[in-house]
């Protein structure tokens, strides 16, 4: 059996993206599970090859996709050899650099044409310099919901073995919350949820936690009136259609008494309220999946950490983590197509 | 030495707060660090009592201030005995015994005469039910703040052994929250913050922790500007007066990275940012601080828990942290008064 393509855009090739990909697949154990295919150049690896004392022989350096080697770490030659990092600076070449590995992973997997879905990694970009003409997005989320995302839109969920939180607004500021949030856009998030849960983690029927907005949840309206006149008839809307949506509960409580152990995924309102909790609890583990693309995308939960850059102190935990979750992902989710297909093939008996 | 006392709120009757009370003092060690008195009635205390097991001999029950005793849970009668609780029942009756009971015990704080500060602990109340014309406050620190803050301001703290996180806003919705934050009141708290390490927790040099206001603190102004045009200015602003104020930092990476434990204190913009990662790490163990008052008042961080009264499930290690709490910041403000007061005698010599 041949294995599963992982593609990997390179990220910030000054933060401690490339580090960590060589960290991971230094352990050649990994080349045993997937084969990764990253974006980038023979400068850039070389590089940090070099300061990380990995071996030559690790890499395959690729200008051609038919020149893919299994146990290898395969560098797919598509960015400027002329530039040399250098760790820990934001500067806009890095962002060019960045972007350009991001745009030719996707094309990659477009060009992609396997009954699996495709894979994607994304290593840390920095959201400052990356922006240009043809970056204007928030972040990767955005910018991968727009090309393979139903209607593009697409799901963020932060997760790790026993805790999955997805957020309906993601990089807004805080002014905007409140104004952002509908019922229809929360209904349309706790299906997408319940979907991959269904597709993508194999739970049959899953359990969704919905938290409220203002502090401990409105406080009977006391506090802000969205928890009565939005929230709640979101989650009614999808308990209708045969969901198992639960609350709105108060995000400090419901983190304080551990209730999210009761479910198999929580939906928080905004960003801060569901990533500050869960990166407490994750400690560095946490891995961000995508949900709703047509591909299959996670990246590791951290940023570039310029301040970690070229020390060595980078962990690569993660990352190592954002393959495992894509491919059991990618496992579930052909699993989900054939368990679901109509095992029968369509009748066609002559008829008076 | 005679020892502290300490009054005690009632709290919703049908709330968990008088169970907590009798369990923390049916240990009678607990009786050999403080004197406590609750301000409630014979019906109450009695009702939970049976249906605990507590024995009659733990209570003393008076109506006049002077027949208080130490060794027992002294019950200043100061409520109708007329009512008897309904565990778990949010009701007016119920909010109105709770109203009674922490107005009673200020009214016994503002009478107290010690050179050392006055200790409340009040349990849990419901913040809907006790709405009424002399109650018409999102919370006990905004009262608190009312009767006994400078200026009628308070800073609410949340802390555990290893972690203090204060709020800029507090109870108020999210839609409401970029607009009242200002530079002055993040400098004012950040202040107060300051004094408070100092005074009640004996820390010489805080070193302070701000949070931005926006994801990833703003990203560069990429997601809101409050950051650079508030929140920056008045770090700038503690830190030329001399206090020693970083960020402000993103709180998803803050807690990730567990950045916390290298600040005496951490301060949030707003009670989700702050208090949902707290009660996460605090596995119910927390304490809330009221900073800023004349005297010292402590709670446990919990609400009522209606779902939990009555059932003998819930958990009295909160208030008796809180009780722990106290005692040490009275003793801290005590000393720190007479560390700073000035040792001698104003000179009066004859001048030519």
């Amino acid at each position: 059996m041949s294995l599963k393509r992982i593609v990997i855009s390179l990220g910030d090739p000054n933060g401690i993206g490339p580090e960590i990909i060589i960290q991971v697949f230094s352990d050649r154990r990994m080349l045993e599970v997937a084969t990764p295919v990253v974006v980038g150049s023979k400068s850039i690896f070389q590089f940090y090859a070099k300061a990380l004392g990995a071996s030559e022989g690790l890499f395959n350096f690729v200008s051609d996709v038919r020149k893919i080697q299994s146990g290898k770490l395969n560098v797919f030659l598509k960015l400027d050899e002329g530039f040399t990092p250098e760790p820990g600076k934001a500067s806009a070449d890095a962002g060019k650099m960045a972007l350009k590995s991001l745009e030719e992973a996707r094309a990659l997997l477009a060009e992609q044409r396997d009954s699996e879905p495709g894979i994607l990694i994304t290593a840390p970009i920095d959201k400052s310099t990356i922006q240009s003409t043809d970056f204007s997005f928030p972040g990767h989320t955005e910018y991968l919901a727009k090309h393979f995302g139903e209607n593009g839109e697409s799901l963020m969920i932060l997760m790790t073995d026993n805790l999955k939180i997805a957020l309906v607004s993601g990089h807004i500021p805080v002014s905007q919350i409140a104004g952002y949030l509908s019922t229809e856009k929360i209904v349309r998030k706790i299906d997408q949820l319940n979907t991959s849960l269904q597709q993508d983690f194999r739970v049959r029927k899953p359990r969704i936690a919905v938290l409220g907005l203002n502090p401990h949840a409105g406080d009977q309206g006391l506090l802000g009136s969205e928890e009565k006149e939005i929230i709640s008839p979101a989650i009614e809307r999808a308990e209708n259609s045969g969901i198992l949506a639960y609350g709105p509960f108060a995000a400090d409580g419901f983190f304080g008494a551990q209730r999210y152990q009761s479910f198999d995924a929580i939906l928080a309102m905004y960003h801060d309220q569901g990533l500050a909790p869960f990166k407490a609890l994750s400690f560095g583990n946490g891995v961000n999946y995508s949900a709703g693309l047509s591909i299959i995308r996670t990246s590791p939960d951290h940023g570039t950490a310029y301040d970690l850059a070229g020390t060595g102190n980078a962990h690569a935990d993660s990352f190592r983590n954002a393959l495992y979750v894509a491919l059991d992902c990618a496992k579930n989710r052909l699993e989900y197509k054939q368990i679901n297909a109509d095992p029968l093939k369509r009748q066609k008996l002559p008829r008076k």
